[in-house]
């Protein structure tokens, strides 16, 4: 027996159209790439975003299952194309603008885009590829400058495309399982993966993110967007904040720590999220440049690598600010799991909260987790057994787009993160590694992220990232490449290991240390342990 | 083209094992009916619930789409009814207890329950209409004391049903449309009717109203359920309770103020629910026994009947606790709306502040609402134009159980709620009544609800109810009958007029008060105009 209980579709557009109806007068506010500010409401949103979905389907023919790419900046019109293209059945693909040549060709190629919607900043990265693009019919440009030229072909300006048409529209009916989004992995492994969202995986991710135990967001806050709208929905936010009513700031290009900070103060944000490269650089700008006046942003969400527990603890000790880790990766649209205390932690010391919030954190409900050991068994919550962490749920892909990738499941049903971990009784999840990143040395595991981890607590460090040195006793060696907070006090390879002596055994610490001037960083600013392979490789780490 | 992510249904079972996995030490506390205060964790609820689910099957005969019985205070037990009994695909049916004979007795032969749990304490409203009973073929008996007999054929104790049976299950996997509670409605304007909810509706309802805009509950919260679970699933609270990890408190049948007040000192309670006169009795209990300490509670949610702006005010002058107003039916969900303030209201009065959260509110995500007057036409939202309240979304019926009442819906697919409201700009839904109870005098309408709410504010006036009488010249007119707050204090008629003039205009204020010791309430503690309109039928209101 079924419930009696209406259809109602989770789509994009039941989100947009909540938003007009509950939010009509709250704000989507741009730092265009020309540094212009530009604010509407979500009122105007909406209108636009029937305007654009009326041109897509009128001027450029696209009709449902079609592809359409965008390789754009956080700003207004991206957000618009968040809600346009879905809505009327499409797929809004966004390309990450920070891939090498290859992979952009690759990804553009490989999801059949057929027409992209280019920031006009962005379009010599486009003109370079454009003759091997096989199915792009169209370039729709963004933002452009007066005095605008482009070598690539058949262009029209996003203005001139929206204008004229309708802002209203009868949106089409939609199964929720509809595909919505699509998105290509990093690249942080391997050549980038397609994983295609649909419009229920993407409704059910932002209106879990936004719940207290999540990112805890509601129509008293002003978010900015750091993280980019090419890297996986910019974790969903352009769709959260119309659900909860908060005003969105887009930073378009301004993402240097001096013009975040401009941001956070003129914008009086109150919560924003980004990768944890970007809260590093702003915590130094303001250790270095103090604001006059203590900031309204109260919490910052990070994810896509470690936050380090030095950061957390740094920032919020100097400037009240708190940091929340969540971990996620593009396959589960992102975000799966984030740490908050709870009140049995209120009893215990400043360092070890901390230590409990720089784990990953408890996963949110639509998500399960589970650890599986080198035995094939899901290993015990005991915070101390390592295995791969396997996840299932709401917005976790069942499979790669046009790939055969059977070895990513279990047989079972879950997916396989490529994720090392462990779970503590409480259900928080620590991740130790990439299944790639392991270092197996005499025998045992060594975790190059708690070295990592733990060489970035100490203060003449600024950054390290260890990895896995072939050794003819051990089989594999650590390696740690180390960048220093300041040039002129160096450290010693015994100052190092005492260091370390205090968290790890004899075995895991590094007898290897080199200093670098930079870690070599990915297209979404994780440590690029490829490239630092490479480089070591070829003699070029000494 | 689909979206490729998991099939992942969305069950209370989905629930059950979240709370598991993620909350397995947060508390589930009951004060049972004689006193005895109960409590484990949330890894407890869930084996329980497994050897329920078991026994149901394999003692009782229960399969998927059987109606089951639950006549029953909220306890944890309950809970267990709530998650066993849906988890292996049949329907927890919540009877209200404090129905009359006649409508418990259509109810339960109605929906057809084969067995019945119920409370050692309620048995004998049910000895007394056994015999009537066509379906029922065994009664469980949930916390009997030692010394118990009864006349119900056909029982077992609960405890009994479930021991020895095995603590794990592999639940079935259900559809998340299939049925999974069924609640009638109040019976306020006519005999009860029957609301089917799915796994799906309950997962969506629950996942939304833990949200900031909402309810906003986290793993930080204790949480007082005081709204019963026989009356619309406790609005959905043990379903939100596990998904937040938020700590429940069960009273059972203590539900008197001072009861109240005990749980909420002894147990930190920092969040409760529950409908207006409940609210209005705490607080005049704490007015004239104030707390020692300050409460931990910060917040109440209030629905069912308009949480006056007097009490909002009152409650948080004198204690600092907040009163958020939430609107919804059984036909919804419960929840639909609630009224939190937005930055924008920041700069307000406070006066202007309590207004509008006196207001129902603000649609929720996944609630459409909308307002149509007498010209079947959709009002503007000006906040003046009246209209009859119409809904639709992802839990709001599609039609009642066993019934065809097509003239509850409209053509394209709208809920008519029977409640009239206005829509302000900012999209603040405010209930000015229900269609049955507005008064329409001289051929304008008049809205009771306006009016009790400003007697209501008057200090002599502890309740007013204000119902429509015959009159010759008017076709109707108001008539208020009245409760004072102290015998010994009566007031005029004409003071009465003097004060409604401020905020009414002539033709609205009544010409007619009557002093009563009571206003007649219904089941659920809402105001029996039907018991009122009949008390002045016969002569009784003088
Ligand atoms: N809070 C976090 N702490 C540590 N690692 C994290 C965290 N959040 C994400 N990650 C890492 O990021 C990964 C997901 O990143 P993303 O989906 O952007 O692509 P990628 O895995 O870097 O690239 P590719 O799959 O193409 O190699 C996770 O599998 C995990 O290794
Ligand atoms: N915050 C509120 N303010 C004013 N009225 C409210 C509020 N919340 C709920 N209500 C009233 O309660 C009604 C829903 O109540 P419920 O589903 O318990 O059954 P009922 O309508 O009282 O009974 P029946 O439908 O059987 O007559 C709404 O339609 C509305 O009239
Ligand atoms: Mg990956
Ligand atoms: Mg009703």
């Amino acid at each position: 027996m079924n419930g009696l209980i209406m259809d109602y579709p989770l789509t994009t557009t039941t989100i947009l159209k909540y938003a007009k109806s509950a939010f009509p007068h709250k704000k989507l506010i741009s730092y265009l790439p020309n540094g212009d500010r530009h604010e509407y409401t979500y009122d105007e949103l909406e209108k636009r975003s029937c305007q654009l979905a009326n041109a897509l389907k009128n001027k450029l023919g696209i009709t449902k299952g079609d592809m359409v790419g965008t390789f754009a900046w956080n700003h207004y019109q991206h957000v618009e194309l968040y809600y346009g293209i879905p809505g009327i059945g499409a797929i809004c693909h966004t390309i990450n603008v920070r891939l090498s040549s290859q992979q952009t060709e690759f990804i553009i190629n490989h999801s059949e885009d057929k027409v992209i919607f280019v920031d006009a900043t962005l379009i010599p990265l486009l003109e370079k590829i454009a003759p091997k693009l096989e199915t792009v019919e169209k370039y729709i440009i963004i933002n452009a400058p007066e005095n605008f030229s482009t070598t690539l072909l058949n262009i029209i300006h996003y203005e001139n495309l929206i204008e004229n048409q309708l802002d209203t529209i009868d949106w089409p009916i939609l199964s929720e399982n509809d595909a919505c989004g699509m998105c290509y992995t990093s690249g942080t492994t391997g050549m980038p993966k397609g994983v295609l969202y649909s419009h229920r995986s993407t409704y059910l991710h932002a209106m879990t993110i936004l719940s207290p135990n999540a990112g805890n967001y509601s129509n008293d806050d002003v978010i900015l967007l750091i993280v980019p709208q090419f890297h996986v929905m910019a974790w969903g936010f352009p769709y959260m904040c119309l659900l909860t009513g908060s005003d969105m700031v887009m930073p378009s290009l301004h993402l240097q720590p001096k013009a975040i900070i401009k941001m956070l103060e003129s914008e009086k944000i109150t919560k924003a999220n980004g990768v944890p490269s970007i809260w590093m650089g702003v915590y130094e700008e303001m250790k270095q440049n103090p604001p006059s006046k203590k900031l309204a942003l109260k919490e910052y969400l990070v994810g896509g690598s470690a936050l380090p527990a030095s950061l957390i603890e740094n920032f919020e000790n100097d400037f009240g600010i708190s940091g929340v880790q969540a971990w996620g990766m593009t396959e589960t649209s992102p975000l799966g799991t984030a740490s908050r205390l709870q009140k049995k932690h209120k009893a215990l010391s400043h360092k070890e909260q901390i230590k409990i919030r720089a784990k990953q954190g408890i996963e949110f409900p639509g998500i399960e987790m589970r650890i599986v050991g080198d035995n094939g068994k899901v290993a015990p919550r005991d915070g101390k057994t390592m295995g791969e962490l396997q996840v299932k749920g709401a917005w976790v892909i069942k499979s790669y787009f046009k790939t055969n990738n059977r070895d990513n499941f279990t047989d079972d049903g879950w997916f396989r993160t490529g994720d090392v971990s462990t779970i503590d009784a409480d259900g928080y999840m620590e991740i130790t590694d990439r299944t790639k990143d392991l270092i197996k040395s005499g025998g045992e595991w060594i975790s190059s992220v708690a070295l990592e981890l733990a060489l970035m607590a100490h203060p003449k460090i600024k950054e390290a990232a260890v990895i896995a040195i072939p050794d003819k006793k051990w089989s594999e060696r650590p390696l740690a490449a180390i960048v220093l907070t300041d040039n002129s006090t160096p450290i010693s390879d015994d100052e190092l290991k005492e260091f370390l002596s205090y968290d790890f055994a004899n075995y895991q610490i590094p007898d290897n240390y080199v200093t670098i001037d930079l870690v070599p960083k990915t297209s979404v600013g994780k440590f690029d342990k490829k490239e630092i392979r490479r480089l070591y490789a070829e003699g070029k780490l000494n």
